[in-house]
């Protein structure tokens, strides 16, 4: 090969076609495949094949996605999804998704990693869809499909680490640096000498799955572990170039990052100084729910539990917005200003929430019917886009633990030891804590695609699906406007009443029962109860219930009218 | 002592008042000094001294500095500037800093250090005025005295590292993080679990010199290497906290920051998204000048050189905003949007490009006379704040090179071998560059004060004065805005004309002599020649000359009666 500009090597030949394998040798080092590898159907260690991304046939033409200020996420993993883990097996579960009211469809990582199967966050060929969910037309066929029934279709990119196993990119060019470091590795190099071409690498590998494969946007991994001290920020350029693809191409796309920063600036236009991300995750949110409905105060919980933290967030996003976290000592966060509620993703379970647990259980596991019921309720009537964690819809059985399948013996033993070490502080049984490398413990995370139509998993769906259909009816709870959100609470009495527009959701979170009173005239629409109320001043909600009703008028104006 | 908040410990004790020593004992090891001591009478490794801030006698009350937008800043180092080497003879030059047209004094850091001498920025007692110059009442009579001269007083501050010899803070709690480095050390702990106390100790710092010693603003060094991810930046934190005190104090306060990041964040407004500090050190300015004058390429020089840069230097403040940097093998910068000229700080030279050469020369002994006069004429017709290092006024003889006195025989040896080293690269000798340890290093850097008064210092100050005087009499050098700042060039011919208002400055960098139109009807008012030009439509100027003169009218709107 020949040196050409910036650090590239070129080389022109004749046996170089889509659907051959070729790997690099750098002097006298290899074979290795190619950072930019497209495909690597023998996995990390192996070569690299040519894919041709011009040959696909799309169904789809003039596709525009949903806007995102009215989406319902759905959080994914193709190994997990199905009981074959592929990309094509997924497309038979896409009717569910389309029926339950879902818009965005959200793929955790799919790009190649270590081992056949894993939660994808340790990728290490960016640009090659992993190879034991299906070839790069499988996956486009999956997004064609999704496109076909009018869902969106997100993908989870990792751009602040590569993973421990397969990772030759330090070998090519200078992708990584000391001066910062992350939990899980040296930073990527975004700042230093030589930073150009790996962030045009990474700018290269998000406009590929826009364009090439047509992903309808990215969720971006730990922003917070992304650094960067260049007066334009690498995800400031990123947001740039994708403004630019999305003219290029005539459709939407949207950046949603996972943030543990409660920094504004991240979902603030660049003309206002921000970074221009779309959307951020929400974990505040997701820690005054949790806490609130678990009681559960152990980690990051510590900083939580009470009603008045859920209603900040419910009216905020940040809990912690310039204040002290005793969890993380320190101060946190800035005061959001002038953010529609549709900046942030709202979600009572995600990937990260469940399977950071010992045991990766799910909600439905830690709380009783009826808070489970008041937990998805307040997410539907949120400000946020809510977003669910698959199965949760159905209340699915499988938990969703930390599972890798890594080759290497001496790194399975330390995922293996690690796991145990991590979870030893608290009051768990080490034996109790899924290996995560023992196959079954992949096993149990797939989803018994039976348990929809059988109790009580499809009462539960069809709650989920009322409360979409409910999202989708009353415009004023995704009008985005958190001025417009209305939460009263008693701390004591254990009640939250959250108003939106005509909506009032009532909670009685007590082990008691009391009457919370009801706007006149208002109608019962939803109850975790099988009763439902005659429609009067007052209402005796029973302990761990939950009730939605639609009131003739705007409940704004009067503040006190709801107060019990 | 006794626990109280924040991982606070106190005691009260009869013992303890004004003029008394004293040191901690933590658990077994000790004595340490106070990490807030007002005074280390025998330097960093002794005991600290109650301070009564409230005893001074200030001689100067309802003081008010002048603008920022007009000043000019005189950077000294306590030490060097006089024979004696302390705050008290320092006030002994104020009238001639007063006499030259300077407004703001700026000094080198004074904060405890380890020995006797050094440059300051390895300060470890930020709160304790350094022994060698002076007790604090010294500081005081020193700012009261410039004070009572209409002269403001700028104190430079290192909030990004603390010193190799004498640092005994992370025995009293977690001031370092490993997150991140500094090429001086572990980092400061701004973002990470007890960071709160460690930015009051640095917030509390900056308001103590501005409250009890008077200054009028702090230069706050290097900031590229103060690392938070909050997202309420430190500095932003400080420059809101100044702006409290300033209401408080009623008298104006200002923040300068020195930044390699060229990112107009820094200088923005923070109601606009910026950091909100005042001004910031502009080095492209110094460079593109610098490289242009001399010649030099080496080292970050390297990516200057050229008029074009100096030119939108001049009318940009960055030249790398947002372009790729050959020396810095990186994009750099970012476009500043309306900024004012008055946010930099430009300078021909100052402590670091004179002392960061191997063996400290000034740039009088780096260039030929004409060319020192058209760097400073540019330099005070800019839309800059001026600044001068001192001596430069009266093109001083004696150099400033680096110079420490540590204590520590490990150290000493260490800071001597690594500055032999830091040059080895270069094509010097390394006998020829001073050993920092070495007390004559220290010795020639002292100003000689009979200069002034001798040729040919003493017509280099009248010009400097004279440039001054015209800065001040012509308000269109200070109105601050770059878009009424006009450069022309020719790169191949070796001319800049850079014309503001009515007031053009015309440079010949050429070696030969060539012809410049000049303003109809105008007037010239400084020259590098000693024959002065007659005015009329064109002008020969000799090689390396200058020529400013004054138009009758502003010279803006027919933008090319002035190319030749």
């Amino acid at each position: 090969m020949r040196p050409a500009e910036n650090g590239w090597w070129q080389i022109e030949h004749d046996s170089i076609f889509p659907g051959v394998d070729y790997a690099f040798f750098l002097d006298d080092a290899g074979p290795f495949p190619d950072p930019r590898s497209q495909f690597q159907p023998h996995g990390v260690h192996g070569p690299s094949r040519v894919v041709d991304h011009r040959s696909f046939r799309w169904t789809t033409e003039r596709w525009q996605p949903p806007p995102l200020s009215s989406a319902v996420v759905y959080e994914l993993h193709v190994g997990a999804f199905t009981r074959e883990g592929t990309f094509l097996s997924a497309i038979e579960r896409l009717d569910h998704l389309k029926v339950l009211g879902i818009t965005h469809v959200e793929l955790m990582p799919v790009q190649e990693f270590s081992g056949k199967w894993g939660w994808g966050y340790d990728g290490v060929d960016l640009y090659a869809p992993h190879h034991a969910y299906g070839s790069p037309d499988d996956l486009k066929r999956f997004v064609d499909a999704a496109h076909t029934r009018d869902l969106a279709v997100l993908l989870d990119v990792v751009y602040n680490h590569l993973g421990p196993a397969g990772n030759y990119l330090d070998r090519f060019a200078p992708y990584f640096m000391k001066r910062y470091s992350t939990p899980w590795g040296p930073a990527i190099n975004l700042d230093d000498a030589g930073s150009c071409e790996v962030r045009r690498f990474l700018c290269d590998n998000a406009i590929m799955w826009m364009r090439d494969y047509r992903f309808d946007g990215l969720r971006i991994d730990a922003i917070h572990a992304i650094h960067d001290s260049s007066a334009i920020h690498f995800l400031a350029q990123l947001s740039r170039e994708v403004d630019e693809l999305e003219a290029h191409l005539g459709r939407s796309l949207v950046l949603i990052a996972e943030s543990d920063l409660n920094d504004p600036r991240v979902v603030t236009p660049r003309p206002a100084g921000g970074l221009g991300i779309d959307a951020q995750w929400s974990d505040d949110f997701h820690h005054a729910l949790h806490s609130v409905l678990t009681g559960e105060r152990s980690g990051y919980f510590a900083d939580f539990g009470s009603l008045a933290q859920l209603a900040k967030a419910l009216t905020n996003a940040y809990v912690y917005d310039g204040r002290f976290s005793a969890y993380r000592r320190a101060i946190h966060g800035a005061k959001p200003r002038n953010l529609d509620g549709w900046r942030f993703l709202g979600y009572l379970q995600n990937h990260d929430q469940i399977g950071n647990r010992p045991a990766g259980e799910r909600a439905s596991q830690l709380m009783s019917l009826g808070r489970l019921k008041i937990g998805v309720a307040l997410l539907f009537c949120s400000p946020f886009i809510p977003m669910l964690f698959q199965g949760e819809e159905f209340m699915a059985s499988s938990p969703f633990p930390y599972f890798t399948q890594h080759e290497d013996p001496d790194l399975a033993r330390a995922v293996s030891e690690g796991r145990r070490r991590e979870f030893a502080s608290f009051e768990w049984n080490p034996e109790s804590i899924p290996d995560p490398q023992d196959p079954m413990t992949f096993r149990r995370a797939k989803l018994d695609w039976t348990e929809p139509d059988r109790e009580p998993h499809q009462s539960i769906l069809a709650f989920y699906k009322r409360l979409i259909d409910l999202r989708r009816t009353f415009p004023e709870l995704t009008d985005g406007s958190f001025d417009r959100v209305d939460v009263r609470f008693d701390e004591r009495q254990e009640w939250i009443i959250l108003r939106r527009g005509r909506i009032a959701v009532l909670a009685n979170l007590s082990d008691a029962a009391q009457k919370l009173r009801v706007p006149l005239r208002s109608t019962p629409l939803i109850s975790s109860e099988s009763e439902f109320p005659v429609p009067s001043g007052e209402f005796v909600m029973a302990p761990d219930s939950l009730l939605i009703v639609q009131s003739p008028v705007e409940l704004f104006a009067p503040r006190d009218t709801l107060t019990p």
